[in-house]
């Protein structure tokens, strides 16, 4: 077969609190094949994290000029630091024809969609708003007055569903994995995907 | 929750011979939450088949009636005998929002398309041509210029998939079970499909 299928980005973001790293970590634990991708960032490596596996560590020299040569696919400030996907290992890693899931707060997949529109957009939400605010309050790290500031945050968050491609409830971690690997693999056989596979395979094209 | 969400409306398809009756049969003895629908047909009933459960069974004169009303979804004639699918149950069973599977050659998919553009297309591929040869000399009860006559036919038909959402290929049968559920549980994830829900639900409305 002639016709080498690229990968498919995948973006799976959703309101903070609403339990995106928690997903991905029973995504990867699933052996999913889907390929995480690297951050870069400028924080400082903590014990044990390696350059080049857990993040690609940068001064913010370095960073800002990534960002100037837009080398980076999105990026976003958070207490202090940088933090931002490096353009380059995921094009590589698309044009090999694996697929790249990237876990990102809601105004970085924004930014995504506007270099990658094709990319496939999935919103993690709560089960219920109630819900996330017990979720944000089980994490026992925040005032009163930051939960209320998160919580309108995550009410804006909301607001923007609208501009993703899929809606995946995080009511239960195992069922969330079950969706995104179901649109995953509905994704690719999209018959918009696969036609040209089809029209340049000589087996279906000979009559 | 006051948003009532409508069932979908799955049609599976492909050129006769590539196994959409063995897929159905697999997909209903994984009890997969779809509905299937009852075909009408002009054929008598054989030992054991039961009026409303196999089939509708209707003379000839009846069958045209329908066809007249406008009360089959599709049909077609098939070794002398008529076939067609009833709109009424398809509809009340969508609208209960349940999931109905509709198992029908591609000329019938064509005609389901007209009617329920937003229904789900899947079409059933063989692995390859000459796979799909094999199948079809396998079931034995065919002539040399009948199998070449199928093969022609199935190659047309082949060309048709670009009217289809997906193509899901029949490589092994439980293969292509997992990716029917997929589409099918990815469908239901899909923004377009959701986001009256969300905005209906009151609990992430007011704010």
């Amino acid at each position: 077969m002639s016709f080498k299928e690229k990968g498919l980005l995948v973006v799976l973001s959703g309101p903070s609190g609403v339990g995106k790293g928690t997903v991905c970590k029973a995504l990867r634990s699933r052996r999913s094949a889907l390929q995480y991708s690297i951050s870069v960032t400028t924080r400082k490596p903590r014990q044990g994290e390696i350059d080049g596996v857990h993040y690609f560590f940068r001064t913010r020299e370095q960073f800002q000029e990534m960002i100037r040569k837009e080398e980076l696919l999105e990026w976003a400030e958070y207490v202090g630091n940088l933090y931002g996907t490096p353009v380059g290992y995921v094009k590589e890693t698309l044009e090999k024809g694996q697929d790249v899931i990237l876990e990102i707060e809601v105004q970085g997949a924004l930014q995504v969609k506007r270099r990658f529109p094709e990319a496939l957009f999935i919103f993690l939400a709560p089960p219920s708003l109630s819900e996330l605010k017990k979720r944000i309050i089980g994490r026992g790290t925040e005032t009163e007055s930051l939960i209320e500031n998160r919580m309108s945050v995550a009410k804006s968050e909301m607001e923007l569903m609208e501009n993703y491609n899929y809606v995946v409830v995080n009511d239960q971690v195992d069922k969330a994995c079950d969706r995104i690997e179901a649109i995953v693999l509905a994704e690719h056989c999209k018959v918009a995907r696969l036609i040209e596979k089809y029209r340049k395979n000589k087996e279906f094209d000979e009559r």
